[in-house]
C-alpha cells in the first residue's frame, strides 16, 4: 500500500466560509480543493498502522478539549514567504495547544512554518496581483467570530481534492 | 437563521475516489463541488434545532450498524430521466436500510426518486454527449470493492461546494 497524505483542519461556521470563498473564487485557484479551513497540521504520509495511531490520538486529544470561540477582524499576507493572503485568526492559545500537540508523538513531527491560524482567501498568484489584492483588503475591517467545537482528519486524492476521513468533536461523549 | 441545506452521504474508499474522478473531472460539471460519493439522503432544509435532531438520530442508526462490504461491477445511466451515468453499486440491504430510516422521523420524509445506490461520474451533459460517454462506458467491467464503516452529513455553501459537518463511525465506541 502506498502511503496516504492527510492533513489536519478546521472548517469555521458556514458563515465565515461563505465569506472566505467570496475572495477565494477570485483569487485562489486550489479553491475548489477543500472548503474553506485553519489548518492544524500540515500535510503529512501516513501508512494505514500509522494513521490508526493518529486517529487514537486526535480521539484523545478531542475527548479533553472544550469548545473555544476564534475572532476575525483583518487579514494579513505571508509576504515576502509566500504570496498568500489570508483572515488573519486572532492568537488563540487553544488553537496552538491543539497544533502543538498535533506535532507530537504518535504524530509526524516535522514542521516547516510557525503555526500561524489563518484561513487562506488568495495564493499563488504574481507579485503584482498579490499586491493588488492585498492593498485593496489589508485596511478592511472583519467582525467574524465562531465557536470551535470540532476538528476533521482529511485525506488528498490523486487530483489534489481533500476528502473528510472522520470528524473529532471536542468533549467526552 | 435562514435554514441551512443539508446531506448524507458515503465516501468510498480512495481508489474508488480516484477511480470515479477520473471520470467525473471530464464528464461532471459538479466535479469540484465534493468529493465522489453514495448519496443516502438528497438535500434538505433544516434549522439548528431541526439538525440536532437528526445528528442524534444519524448517531443512534450508527451506532446499531455494522461495517459492511459494497461492490461496484459496471456502470449504469438514468437516462431519460437525466444524463446521468453512474458506477452502480451492486443492490446492497445495508444501504438500503440506512437510506430508508433516513427517510422517517425525525428525518424529513419526503422522497423524490427511489434509492439506487450509485457514484455518479457523469451529469449535466447534452443528449449526444451523454450517449457519447455512455456508449464508450457501458460495457466496461469494474471490479472495485470497500467496506463500508461510517456515513458523513454535510452542507452547502453559497456557491454550491459541501462540507463535511460530522462523521458518523458505525458500532458503538
Amino acid at each position: 500500500m502506498t502511503p496516504v497524505t492527510y492533513g489536519i483542519a478546521i472548517f469555521p461556521s458556514k458563515h465565515i466560509q461563505d465569506v472566505a470563498n467570496s475572495y477565494r473564487m477570485r483569487y485562489d485557484p486550489r479553491y475548489s480543493l477543500i472548503p474553506p479551513h485553519i489548518t492544524l497540521k500540515e500535510r503529512f504520509q501516513a501508512t494505514e498502522d500509522e494513521i490508526k495511531q493518529v486517529e487514537d490520538a486526535c480521539q484523545k486529544l478531542a475527548d479533553e478539549m472544550d469548545p473555544f470561540d476564534i475572532e476575525i477582524n483583518r487579514v494579513s499576507s505571508f509576504s515576502p514567504i509566500t504570496h498568500t493572503v489570508y483572515l488573519k485568526i486572532e492568537e488563540n492559545d487553544d488553537l496552538t495547544y491543539l497544533s502543538n500537540k498535533m506535532h507530537e508523538e504518535p504524530f509526524p513531527q516535522e514542521r516547516e512554518h510557525k503555526f500561524v491560524p489563518h484561513i487562506t482567501i488568495s495564493q499563488e498568484l504574481s507579485e503584482d496581483e498579490h499586491s493588488d489584492v492585498y492593498g485593496s483588503l489589508r485596511l478592511s475591517e472583519f467582525d467574524l467570530k465562531d465557536t470551535v467545537d470540532r476538528f476533521q482528519l482529511l485525506y488528498q486524492l490523486d487530483d489534489g481534492a481533500w476528502t473528510v476521513h472522520e470528524t473529532f468533536k471536542f468533549g467526552k461523549e
